[in-house]
């Protein structure tokens, strides 16, 4: 792999550190019913973006500092993590002042594709107790609707662009997996764990194609001495990365079109807009943007089932958070392709396979004292305008 | 009345002229069934704002332009007026160009209440015929939630600010008026027309703390030369201007009382946080903002039952159309306060008691030739920013 590691993780990527102290359990107070993985994940790395803030020029405080969140769903994540930064460029403010003046006025922008329910993220927004009233005035909010693989703000106006766990879902299925007279034609899966190396090509394409669309677009919105952050999913070599998780999807959409609740027509039409990059193709795209983006942080994690088992400890309690996960990504699109029965039966027997994987892998890491499988793998990068 | 009229209105503020060549009836295509007498003002009222815009001074092509609509709802009708101005300022960067150069980037904010449907408005937006792509495309969006009487935006960032109909929308009840011990305490009515002078006074005042609010709030946003465009209800006098209207309001309430639908608490507590201000407040205001804000244009219009009749023919059916305005403007608020059963009988009984005040005063001007009632009456100012 070519990326640098500047980070200060264990050389093997684990993230075992990140489970300690948690509440297991499936309890009212349990990680597992009051965060995801995902959310849990933002918020152990968003202490390295708190540090190269600490070491950002700061504008000058008659302007407007503005934080953008893109990709950032109905909340309530999207406004913890925003509030944290909010809070670091405050205390950077406040540590560099030399007089009693306040710091600059705050903006910002919570972006999501068009379709996301904003009313909700809007409801959250306002929905803070009473004692915090004070802290959401101290920043103006907006929604922005689009996608952010297009231009979404004006130029220079950004200081501050986040984007977590949104950067692996691509802006279309390539034209060429639809297409039955291509060889990269992806009838029989829904994604691309068993599929052809031209459609593997295919979506690997895309991928470049809308991660270069994505900087192309944050460099001309970024101002200079801004900072982009991105967290996504990626498969640190060609075959690795939520092998487990893809197994189980096209296993269970084979068992919906065997027992005639899908058509067989309507699964081969279907096509997951999901792919987690190989990170060699990342590293490429940055190089070609050096001149605009300095790489001040580029670290790998991977997730093993046993990180997850350590907080779930039943693989079955495991198997449900991650559907629950899936779900809450994928279920909108299923339904309103499939129907709303189907996606619920496909969800049911989706954790139900994965329960049975989880549980069979735990029985043979434990008793052959091997590594346990992977799970996902994911980069956080720290990109500088220059 | 102390205002100016710089406008070519007929000095009777009559806007006859509005209603000439318009589809009439309630078919498919009327402008019964497509617009809204709201609407329909604005989009007579904008070309004065365009005038203005012909003359205000450009900023540099390098600066973003940015355009509020305060108070936006959740459209078409936003869109609509924010594109035609979009339009006016692309046409004046075009005309001052010298070079090939583009004009400036145009971002537009749609604001609105926190509890506002903005998933709608963002549907509208995207829901654009694709040949109307690369016009949507010229403009960014975000829509911000919040109050109008609070700041919105970031110093100096606003070069075009509109708030169309939504002004004589109040931030509060003005607590006087709930209050049982004070002279203003409002039982037994649900606005104004029959209150005691008290209560009159208590949300004239409180009209004209929110307008001070607005004011000072647009003051810090709306950069040098910005404009600031206006229109909202206004009580010419003290007595006048929507009259009819508020007459029937308390009188379904009071049915609705009698004959148990809504108990009589319920309604002594309910208050329409509604005023059409006194001009003289509005100019009394206007001018202690006059180190800032210079009054371009101050136009009073009023409509009269005959200009209603022009277009609707049938009192029942203009009965109807102002019933559905009501009912756009203050269902979801009715509802949640005395459910949806007895909103539905209230806005039935309106329609009729408002289609029987019509229909009397048709009888009474046709036979006497007399002049028709008013409907109501309404300012449109337009302010730059000094």
């Amino acid at each position: 792999m070519g990326q640098d590691t500047t980070s200060s993780d264990p050389s093997t990527g684990k993230l075992d550190f990140m489970f300690s102290g948690m509440t297991g359990g499936d309890g009212e107070n349990s990680y597992a019913q009051n965060s995801t993985w995902q959310a849990r994940m933002v918020a152990m790395t968003l202490p390295k973006l708190f540090e190269d803030i600490k070491s950002m020029s700061l504008t000058d405080r008659d302007q407007v500092f503005r934080i953008a969140d893109l990709g950032c769903s109905s909340g309530p994540n999207t406004i913890r993590n925003v509030e944290a930064v909010i809070e670091q460029v405050r205390a950077r403010y406040k540590e560099a002042e030399v007089d009693t003046s306040s710091g600059p006025e705050i903006q910002v922008y919570f972006q999501d594709l068009p379709n996301t329910d904003f009313n909700t993220l809007i409801k959250f927004l306002f929905s803070q107790p009473r004692s915090d009233e004070e802290k959401v005035q101290k920043y103006m909010s907006a929604a922005v609707p689009g996608s952010f693989y297009d231009r979404l703000f004006p130029k220079s106006t950004i200081n501050i662009a986040l984007s977590t766990f949104a950067l692996h879902w691509l802006s279309e299925i390539p034209a060429a997996v639809r297409d039955k007279a291509s060889p990269a034609y992806n009838g029989g899966n829904t994604q691309i764990k068993r599929s052809s190396l031209a459609t593997k090509e295919a979506f690997a394409e895309q991928a470049k194609r809308d991660l270069d669309r994505f900087l192309a677009a944050r460099a001309h919105e970024i101002g200079p001495g801004g900072l982009l952050f991105m967290i996504f999913l990626i498969r640190p070599d060609e075959q690795s990365g939520t092998t487990l998780v893809e197994d189980c999807e096209d296993d269970v959409w084979d068992s919906l079109v065997r027992e005639g609740t899908v058509p067989v027509q309507l699964r081969d039409d279907f096509n997951n807009p999901f792919y987690a990059r190989n990170m060699d193709d990342v590293n490429t795209l940055l190089e070609s943007y050096g001149s605009v983006f300095e790489v001040q942080r580029r670290d790998i994690s991977t997730i093993f089932l046993k990180d997850l088992l350590r907080v779930y400890l039943d693989p079955r309690e495991a198997a449900r958070a991650k559907t629950n996960a899936h779900r809450g990504a994928t279920f909108k699109a299923m339904e309103a392709y499939i129907g709303e029965s189907a996606t619920r039966i496909y969800f049911q027997k989706f954790e139900e396979a994965l329960g049975e994987i989880y549980a069979r892998e735990k029985v043979i890491f434990e008793r052959d004292g091997s590594e346990s499988p992977e799970l996902l793998s994911f980069t956080l990068l720290i990109l500088r305008r220059k």
